[in-house]
């Protein structure tokens, strides 16, 4: 059974200071699990150099794939591709192809000088096309390094699907549970103990000022999951808890 | 000038999984500027004690404040506290006010072991209220354990208000400009060389099919901000740009 793990991280001081609501990590975790990648990880940083290289270096060496989010346009900071040459130890170079792109999208006159930054890729990065809007994003290594605009980096994760090897599925099914959690604690922690092969996990919300809990059960296999799923379902039913498969 | 510093750790499979969007980093970053206290760096972390000690360690050696939310309910799954003891080297004890809360919420005859469970607090701690659902979190030196449920994280942050230290506030302005990001990179540049006591961020988005960019400008004082505000300003009206100020 192959495990194949991600990392992703975000670049972008308005994530942290709390202008922007990142979305894209909630975005590339649930397309990572379709296509079997377990995310590990996920950081968010400054648009400081010291602190991405920091980052890129602990997440490359830990995961099979890191994923980037942000700091690739035009302005003053956007950095990330200055980080990742220099984790790499590689020259920052302009990137023929980019460059005709981007020339060709905003026309010779209009090509600017800070336009033409966007074609940078650090060396021996490959492309990542960005249909919507044309500046690329670039692979090296195991690090592959998108846009921070939503719908741009969801362009580009299509784009590099083929690239990635993906593991074993990590498959999931859940069942909500309108009882507080720990009035199931122990129940849910026996079951756990009795399905060594699958992770449980339970999430506890309120709505409408009662109390519920998300019993999720995550496994390799279909089976494996069916098995703690009736568990749990069998223990709803015998407490009288309402309860609803999901 | 006191900088006053702080980073967060999400914790918890369900964010990695893709299941929740993570809402509290982004309520932390907003709730923690009010105050004059920069986050610097976010991580989210899976239901694993070694992952969470050593973001921990990291975290926590680098930044005035560490917060956490997530893993302190009554489930197997929840170890926070034990990772927290773990990192500062301390026993794992029964808190006999969080006992004392817990068991008078319960009742005795409800008081079951997994609910006891949320009256373990690394020794030292000091208790952090949780006027939602009693259990409480807990503060150790300069880590702050909350729980992870947004509406009772909320709570909990109310709670700490005092203990904090809060530094000069990092203020902004922005001007929301309709034109692409990339046609204005070389004058922002330029206003963001002019202005060294800024930091000026340029976050692109679209539209209805239009491009436009939202230009923040942060800084320690109104008049840093307020100048290179008006450089901005200025340099959408010699371009006839629509922006707008926000």
């Amino acid at each position: 059974m192959t495990i194949v793990t991600a990392a992703i991280l975000v670049i972008g001081d308005e994530i942290l200071s709390g202008r922007t609501q990142d979305t894209n990590t909630n975005y590339i975790a649930r397309w990572l699990n379709e296509i079997g990648i377990d995310l590990m990880e996920a950081r968010v940083v400054t648009d400081v150099e010291a602190d991405i290289v920091a980052a890129l270096n602990a997440l490359r060496a830990r995961y099979t794939y890191v994923f980037t989010t942000g700091g690739i346009g035009p302005t003053h900071d956007d950095i990330t591709a200055e980080a990742v040459a220099a984790v790499f130890g590689v020259p920052l170079g302009v990137d023929k192809e980019a460059y005709r792109r981007l020339e060709a999208h905003y026309g010779a006159a209009d090509f600017t000088p800070a336009r033409q930054r966007m074609a940078r890729v650090p060396e021996g990065g490959i492309l990542i096309d960005n249909p919507v809007s044309i500046a690329p994003g670039f692979q090296v290594g195991n690090v592959f390094v998108m846009a921070g605009v939503p719908k741009i980096m969801q362009a580009m994760l299509e784009h590099i699907r083929d690239r990635l090897q993906g593991g074993q599925t990590m498959l999931s099914n859940a069942v909500t549970i309108m009882a507080p959690e720990s009035k199931m604690a122990g129940a849910i922690g026996d079951i756990q103990a009795a399905n060594p092969n699958t992770a449980i996990g339970s999430y506890p919300f309120m709505e409408a000022q009662r109390f519920g809990c998300q019993i999720v059960v995550r496994a390799r296999t279909q089976a494996d999951i069916d098995k703690a799923i009736a568990s749990v379902v069998a223990y709803a039913d015998g407490e009288q808890f309402d309860y609803e498969k999901n």
